[in-house]
């Protein structure tokens, strides 16, 4: 946790740049899996943890800025509570820690938001993302779950703050980093021929728990790359495989690392496969040299973008015009998602609060296949954190759909994109903070180039 | 998953039961922890997988018991969801696969309630455990979330199936127990003084990762053995420290195991913590001793409560006769919890259905502190499954509230009892099935005395 005066000087900010009334904050309950008593991990809502640092169930807060006002509604612990889950600190305690001085009980939250709608207050909230948030707001604001959009205002006053990581923002999510980097050095050292997926998933997140952290993210980890959220991990691996891992490790305070790594399953890469994760390399190497505060993140996803049709026009799987391709949309039958997202107490930092206010600016996105799973098109600023992370994947569904359909055969070369559907899929992935001058890889570098993923097999 | 047969034979078993009516059937959706997209571990209802056996997001299913039908609805994937998510069996083959022929589109659910409306026949569910199913049954049924309590004779009829466990089911179970066991017996071997908690329940969870299976339920793994349900893994483990550990394990298909054991972080016990120790052991072997068809848990509970008091007279804790201060429930100071529970699909098996249903048969429970945890109190069959778990914990804030209030004075010694409250806590527990002559372990024994959990330090 931070000190008090960080969330204080937050709440300060918030308050200011809202200039009047009234936001509530919903933390999050428990969530049962099969049964209410039967709760895995509980996370606390981000942005309550930004503003609140209080990661405990069965909280809310309002904060009232007409009257200056921060009030914390939560229930004090009885002897049955210490009985099951053990002495704490009271939530006054806690609620001091963060330089709140107002707490009250839960049942006392409804009593504030009728006494606002008395004073024709309007009270503001953010988007909900839980069926439990849509009940609340269903309960207290009288809305039905289909009309609870959020308010815009709050949204963007928030994103105003979390999109810039303070230094010692930066502190925690290097943490985050180092435990992520390591998770995918073990996976290199222990991943060999004949393991399960899930063997290797059992190592990697030990790694995570043995730091005192968890996974943020559910992990990928697969023979199957070119499946991009790939959470099966019971396939056997074998001689020859291309091992996809995607995983990232959590700090308590909540900040998160993320990272992705593409392993020979044998010692070493086949030819064909170094000539296409030479590719990639250069696709990641060419974004990151162009991080800087100012350019577009989705000019760097233009760039990376051209360098893969490049390397596939090399390769004879594409050919044309390069940016041609690229504004067309060619590319992401290779590259079909964003080549990066911001990163911070969310993995998707933000994502909750709505893409388009923390990625566009309000502005709308592109509808086209690829280019619209990018979730950052800003220029750059010195305090964004965000992760670099392109890909090449050869998805036989996909190559066939397009093939079918006629789809950019001015670009694609669908005889010789045909013999690749048994590639697989390479991405590699790093964070970067940007600086005043460029940017700042964050936490220790995992192997990238062949050679040095060779070097741990 | 078993064959199509057993799950039509399921199917045919609850609609005889019911006689008449319809049954709806709501899977588990996806959860966000904290925004919509980053889900953890999906798990399927129990209900939902004892009936269909498809474990994915997205589907309801009705067992219309009047006109013998059953039907899954859900939708087929999209070429979005194979890019992300990959290839799949259609939801028609799955639903092939469990003997089911017709499956909608999830949209027509609607059409089938309304119709069943129309006809003005009531549709049954079960009790929500969820917020996505309160709002579902509220969408689709016009019921408030205040009031939604689920229909007694379909719970019944359920439990009256889930509580038997058949022979294919008890293979799965003892597959979840054995991988159980090995996470105790890993943590036995990897503990040492000076290791943090989570570094224990890294090993642990590898072993089960590493074995295709989740945990069964959030791990316990605390120096802190006094707080019943601690899920804080990060204090440092000390000499002389007694650690336990509540964990286990759940196979692909569902089914769970669960064992506590509990161990001295330094190699050999104390003398003091050996004589709580074989009182614990005392009641855990005169527990396993009394299980046979016929004899209800809550004398099993009762008998075991009593071997506690005996051995706590005899350390100089408790006075008096020892059937009073059970009946009294005096016992409960230091066994605050129940015996054990029903296990299968969850591990406090059908606990969303109703503990008064599942361990009552619907008669009401015992409002006295500690007896009101015990989660069974019928006579036992052959088929059931459970654990035995009970437990000696000395909770310094139990103790003072007591002492404080005057609360069994003629029963404890409080002067004693104070001298102990640095002890911490101790459970060891074990799974039985019931058969037709007594009860079998499930599962290979995890070290049970102090010289077998002695020998593996």
């Amino acid at each position: 946790m931070f000190s008090k005066e960080t969330y204080m000087a937050r709440r300060a900010t918030l308050m200011e740049r809202m200039g009047s009334g009234v936001c509530l904050f919903l933390g999050n309950d428990e969530q049962g899996l099969h049964y209410a008593g039967n709760t895995f991990r509980y996370r606390q809502d981000s942005t309550f943890l930004y503003y609140f640092g209080i990661s405990q169930a069965g909280l809310s807060a309002i904060i009232d800025v007409d009257n200056a006002r921060t009030i914390l509604f939560g229930d004090e612990l009885t002897i049955d509570d210490i009985i099951w889950m053990g002495v704490q600190p009271t939530l006054h305690q806690k609620a001091e820690r963060v330089g709140i001085t107002e707490v009250q009980p839960a049942r006392k939250l409804m009593e504030y938001i009728d006494k606002c709608g008395v004073e024709k207050r309007a009270v503001s909230y953010l988007p909900p993302y839980r069926a439990e948030h849509r009940l609340k707001l269903m309960d207290w604001l009288g809305l039905p779950p289909s009309e609870q959009p959020g308010s815009v205002p709050f949204i963007r006053a928030v994103v105003s703050q979390r999109n810039f990581k303070t230094e010692e923002e930066i502190v925690e999510i290097e943490r985050a980093c180092n435990v992520t980097a390591d998770m995918h050095i073990e996976a290199m050292r222990v991943l060999r021929p004949g393991m399960m997926e899930y063997e290797v998933v059992a190592a990697m997140e030990a790694v995570a728990m043995a730091n005192g952290c968890e996974t943020s993210f559910a992990t990928i980890a697969t023979i199957n790359g070119q499946t991009l959220h790939n959470h099966y991990h019971g396939n056997k691996v074998n001689e020859g495989d291309l091992f996809l891992i995607d995983a990232g490790a959590e700090t308590a305070m909540g900040y998160a690392g993320d990272m992705s790594s593409t392993i020979p399953a044998s010692k070493t890469f086949t030819t064909r496969q170094r000539e296409v994760y030479e590719i990639q390399n250069a696709m990641h190497n060419g974004a990151v040299a162009a991080l800087r505060p100012g350019i577009n993140y989705m000019d760097v996803y233009d760039y990376s973008s051209l360098i893969l049709v490049e390397g596939m026009k090399n390769l004879g799987l594409m050919k044309g015009n390069a940016e041609d391709a690229v504004r067309e949309g060619a590319h992401a039958l290779f590259f079909p998602h964003g080549l990066g997202h911001m990163m911070g107490l969310d993995v998707h930092d933000m994502e909750n609060l709505g893409e388009v206010w923390v990625g566009y600016d309000g502005q709308p996105k592109s509808t086209q296949f690829g280019r619209r799973s990018q979730r950052l098109a800003l220029p750059l600023q010195p305090g964004f954190v965000l992760t670099v992370e392109p890909g090449i994947y050869f998805i036989p569904e996909l190559i066939d759909l397009w093939q079918k359909e006629g789809k950019f055969a001015d670009f694609i070369n669908y005889d010789k994109v045909q013999t690749y559907k048994d590639f697989g899929g390479i991405r590699n992935e790093e964070d970067y903070l940007i600086t005043p001058t460029g940017a700042r890889r964050l936490g220790k570098q995992i192997p990238l180039t062949p050679e040095e993923v060779e070097a741990l097999r």
